[in-house]
């Protein structure tokens, strides 16, 4: 009755744009470099799924730390793939699914989409999907075996499909064998940089334009631990100028601290205390 | 069934009212100056949920010692939130329920909560709700992946959710990586210093105003290894004079040793010893 | 159908004064000043239950060796309650139940204490309640956590709980996180003195009033072990006059070694060689 | 369904004459003088079941290695008890039964037993009604609580219970907490003296009262192993004369031994050399 | 269902004789003297099932590594009893029965077995129906408990039983307490000597009479590794000429590894090569 | 129900040539002399199977590292051998198959296949059909344990069946026991030469016949790793000219490389960087 009920909300065969765009609530910020790299990447993917007749099946996986922004890039890219059947398979949607359930609802997903010609699975929080817990450790073996068989079988005849999946925790993946499953591999870094989340700032406006607020917030951020000189995602970046691990922020965080800033009398003061503190 | 009886006591749209002022019983006395900190950061993120368009889910842990006040703290913040849909989730409500059943009810109260433009949930012993026991350790992963996924699943478009969990076992939580699902934290400590006790001393009127037998209480207080200078939760509170760790009762263990005194013929000795052999 | 069955054979409100009787089969003998010491200590938190409006739960844990007397001085506190609602809760009623058919009784036990403005649940055994078995080890989380539950869920208002629980080991509880659900422990240890067991060779009347034979019983069994000078329970009655650890008997098997005794030509000499060999 | 197939073959109350009987198929013989010893000490725990009133319930463990005649001599107690209700509790009539089915069998016979005044219960295997393997180890903590449980539960008021268990692994008993439900042991050694076996030999009668070939077999025995000197059961008797420990063979195993020689041409020869390579 | 099933194909009463014939499928060969050691003992056993009133059951364990030829052997004893109720056991039965009915399985043929006055069960494979496997470990306890039970019970009075069960993981059955169920053990060893393989090659006429090439294979034979002095199953048969352990292979895998031969154009040269890379 | 789809789709008797086809999608490249002496081998034992009556059952493992093309060279052995009965059991029919429904599947095709004088079986992915995985680690027992036992089950008088199965993790399978399950095994290597990719780069014409652009990419690729000297498959081809281990790609990776690369404007240069990168 769960599948059922999915159903009803929508057609098998389709794209669910509503699930998709829920999840890039705070649209995508293009606060550095690496954001155009991984956004290219995934368009070139779309491409080889479109075109080659050998390779039918690609699976990717974007991996970073939490709130580093993977499932609103992963969502956007299929999105802009324009493919006839584009879907979102993500833990929230199987709260209190039994693990049969689980696997039922995974499998039927990767079935509809072989009746597309042209597919896109998105496979959101691959951690969770499979129940994971360091303590023990336990998860499901039985979503986990069911993905690790599903991204490795071919389309039938006729049939190409791309399956973008997200996870925060590849250690685990590796420790399973899971993530050989995938053909390739993207790396979605958190923020690490001053000029990052000066970006972030004025995209979202956290001063009312005033300039010089926004310049002191500037010149408070740097001494929370950021690295002030180079771009995130580049060369280095995990280092700060003093060769020590630098601070890093998920856009995810950082959005909701900015808010939280802007309840106060000061937000520079607020919004420099928290990353501090952090 | 059991759900259908929640259901037949309390609307599934609305405030447990009730059920949020039995746990707080003895009220909320303000005997140290960091119950007032909590109180505003509670009301801080209340505000929050209320006004901010990018924050819709806002999710904070309350963490401290057994029975210093994290359950009386969290239903007071909610209450005072006024938002039209209030509600405590309390592993003493779902004794006897198995484990998909108890997910579904959590998943219930989050999904019931959604139907509301502003809501708060409690989620209230975080440890006992996923059933944990050090000696395994056991627990019910099932539980905890509804938790850790509803945790941070955004409501739908118009609708805001604040959720303030507590917990006597934050280290558990950290292992069990759910304590990054929270995008706050407040420090609930228990009392370590005397001037805390003599507070509660004179709120509860143990001595019926009699000011000498109060002084003489608190003279003999200051030798069972409370902390006599500082207060609570002021920095440096875990140690007391000497620089060793202090000792600390939680509120409600001393409210019932001030009540076992007050039997007593010597309730001031009596509460001496009490706290003495702790 | 078990708790059906249960129902039919005493109402849920009211007294299982028979059930609580038997367990105190051979009375309590006060064979050491400790033992009036317990019971005062029970009549005390009996009072409190009564009295105090902000203590209307209180749970007290009675720990000590196998067979020392605890499911006894338990049950003789809670018929001495005269509380309108006393009940006793042991895994001999339980053998064969499944898990939930246990936790179930457990809730409707507390449940129906609930409605009584005063009551008291003696909860015998916790040990074997929780299937505790140290290979593994193992035991039934599930029960665990209902009476974690359960020992700190405050009774509607108006009424009042008193929880008397017994267990011969203590050091699981411990381990288990359940020992801190109690607000008070006392102590029930095993007789390690040629004196308590005097009292009890008069009280059951071993020599049928020879006073001669129970000399020489007394003389035999200061060489077996047992400490001759101190009275139970006293500051350093676990060691013996050497400074060694005393040997120690609880009072159920020495009342049946006794029996054994009687059977015999030479009652004196085989008490002393049964405790001799243990 | 097990249950009402199990009372058709014989009423609840009454003895299982037949079955006991037949476990005993090779008759009990006095080849050493321990035998006469626990077999005096069965008959007193009998006694002190039948006569006092302060012990209503006695529970007694025979232990000792495989093939040492425990159930054997068990049964025979049970059934020179001549108590009204005498039960075998064996796991050769549970094979296939599920946990459950297992410890309400268990359950039903203790129950049943409490409608005889006097009761006597044979519970054979423990270590295979628990359904112990080393390896893991694994077993059932149900039925192993259920018989803890039922091993210190009083028989209601008026009724007497005589417990008589079997283990060939002492070991793993203690290791479970279960060896301390027992009031008494008896320890049933296994054959290590040439005289015990001399005894067993001319009882089955393996030389037809041919003298010289039984005494050239005893010859042939002296040297595999076996104590020459002194008793089995007696203090000492696990050494042999070098101080080594001692050869030893189950009753059990010697009879079969003896069965297979006596199908060979030279019997004497052959049982000498069974033993040898044992 | 399935007891259903089995009931059709053959009557509990009786012999699968057909069954039997099957897993001899290539005969027994005496390629070495041990193979007529091996069925004269099994001989002997069938006589004692036969003749002794005190040894209605007897119970033999017949172990050796993978293809040495137990089941083979096993069932040729079995046959040549002429008992009245002959029936093979084998996991090959089974497959994808779950334990219960796995256990009920075991349970009929064993209580079929008790109708008929003489019977002979063979129990094959005991590490794969017990679902051994050495990672975990893991293995179905509830067979291995079954089968434990089910060996040392005495048939009812007036019937007798032969017990042969094979395994090649007799360590296993050693680590579970098992083997000490079985009163008689016969090895099987595999292959390790040239005159062996030299029988085996003449039997299934590999060279279909060409005798200089049979004595060519001998000749390539007796550098591989095998024993070129002893016969196998001698004292030392286990060690080569240079003391070195010989290589050894099993029967089962001879023969196939001779038919594999067979179709090669050099099929001295084949063998050779196949027992040299073993 | 799953089993009657099944039936419905492709008849139980017969060859499942489609399937079979869809794992060849890119066909066999016999871009090095392995290739043909792994084909060699898979044909001859299918001769052995056709023709010899005394192994009617022959069982040989494909192993290699992932992708390296296992599974399309056991389909290709298939479906060359023109049995009358050849079936290809995978994983990725089987997701979401309960244990006993995944077993039942299992017995069935062996089953069906003792129905055809001359049969194959392809059983894909062993590690995937029992679940694996490393964390734990995990299995299924019951599919492993079906599995062994149908390995090594001679079919029925007059059948003969020919099992080719397939795994990328050999080592779990000797840790199982389950790898002495295969009477033959067969190697399968990734590619370790720039010859062997030469030779697929012609075949799929990356450069559509540009001999330079062809040259240029050979020579880049002489620097990523691979070895340049030897052909894979033969002795030494796992260390490169300086005596590292090899680089090796696998030909499944490889062809989608290659087709990621014929996107890009320098495919040359892509491909070698996706080579080095790897
Ligand atoms: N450049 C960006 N990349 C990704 N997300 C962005 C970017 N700019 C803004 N955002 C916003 O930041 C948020 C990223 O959250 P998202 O849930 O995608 O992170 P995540 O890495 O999936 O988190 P989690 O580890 O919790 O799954 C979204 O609200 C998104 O709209
Ligand atoms: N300042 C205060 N903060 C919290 N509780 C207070 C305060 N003053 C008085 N109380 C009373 O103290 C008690 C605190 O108990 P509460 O159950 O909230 O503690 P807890 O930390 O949740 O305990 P536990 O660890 O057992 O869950 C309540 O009865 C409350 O009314
Ligand atoms: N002073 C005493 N205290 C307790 N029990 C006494 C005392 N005097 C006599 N008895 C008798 O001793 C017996 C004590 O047994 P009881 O079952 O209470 O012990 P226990 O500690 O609960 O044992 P277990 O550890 O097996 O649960 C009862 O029969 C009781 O009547
Ligand atoms: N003195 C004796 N004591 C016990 N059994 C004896 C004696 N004399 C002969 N027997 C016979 O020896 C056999 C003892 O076997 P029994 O099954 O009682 O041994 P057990 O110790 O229970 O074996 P297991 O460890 O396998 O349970 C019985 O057949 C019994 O008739
Ligand atoms: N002397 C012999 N002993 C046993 N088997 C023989 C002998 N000579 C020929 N054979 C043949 O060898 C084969 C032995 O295989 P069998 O299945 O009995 O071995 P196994 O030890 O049971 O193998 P596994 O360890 O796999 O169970 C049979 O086909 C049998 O006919
Ligand atoms: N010589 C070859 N051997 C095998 N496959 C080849 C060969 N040449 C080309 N191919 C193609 O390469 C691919 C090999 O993939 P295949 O799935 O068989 O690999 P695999 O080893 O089974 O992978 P996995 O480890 O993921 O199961 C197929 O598409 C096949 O058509
Ligand atoms: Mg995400
Ligand atoms: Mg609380
Ligand atoms: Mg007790
Ligand atoms: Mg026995
Ligand atoms: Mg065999
Ligand atoms: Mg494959």
């Amino acid at each position: 009755d769960f599948l059922q009920a999915l159903d009803e909300v929508q057609p098998a065969f389709g794209v669910s744009e509503e699930e998709l765009q829920q999840v890039v609530q705070n649209g995508i910020m293009r606060f550095a470099p690496h954001i155009d790299v991984i956004l290219r990447d995934g368009a070139l993917r779309v491409e080889q799924v479109r075109t080659s007749t050998r390779t039918p099946l690609v699976t990717a996986l974007l991996h970073g730390p939490p709130g580093s922004g993977k499932t609103a890039l992963a969502a956007t890219m299929a999105m802009s793939s324009q493919f006839p059947f584009v879907k979102l398979v993500s833990p929230e949607n199987m709260v209190g699914l039994s693990e049969p359930a689980k696997i039922a609802h995974l499998n039927k997903v990767f079935n509809d989409s072989y009746k597309s010609p042209l597919s896109c699975i998105v496979v959101d929080s691959v951690e969770k999907l499979v129940e994971w817990v360091p303590i023990g450790p336990r998860f499901s073996n039985g979503v986990l075996q069911a993905l690790s068989v599903l991204l490795g079988k071919r389309p039938p005849k006729g049939r190409r499909l791309l399956v973008l999946a997200t996870t925060s925790n590849r250690a685990m993946l590796q420790d399973m064998d899971l993530q050989q499953a995938f053909l390739a591999e993207m790396r979605v870094p958190a923020i690490s940089s001053v000029r990052s989340v000066e970006h972030v700032l004025r995209e979202v406006d956290l001063f009312n334009g005033d300039e010089r607020a926004h310049q002191r917030c500037v010149q408070l951020l740097s001494h929370v631990g950021l690295r002030s000189s180079r771009d995130d995602g580049e060369e280095g970046a995990a280092l700060d100028e003093s060769g020590a691990p630098a601070k890093t922020v998920g856009i995810k965080k950082l959005l909701s601290e900015i808010e939280m800033a802007r309840l106060d009398d000061d937000p520079a003061d607020k919004l420099a205390a928290a990353l501090q503190f952090m």
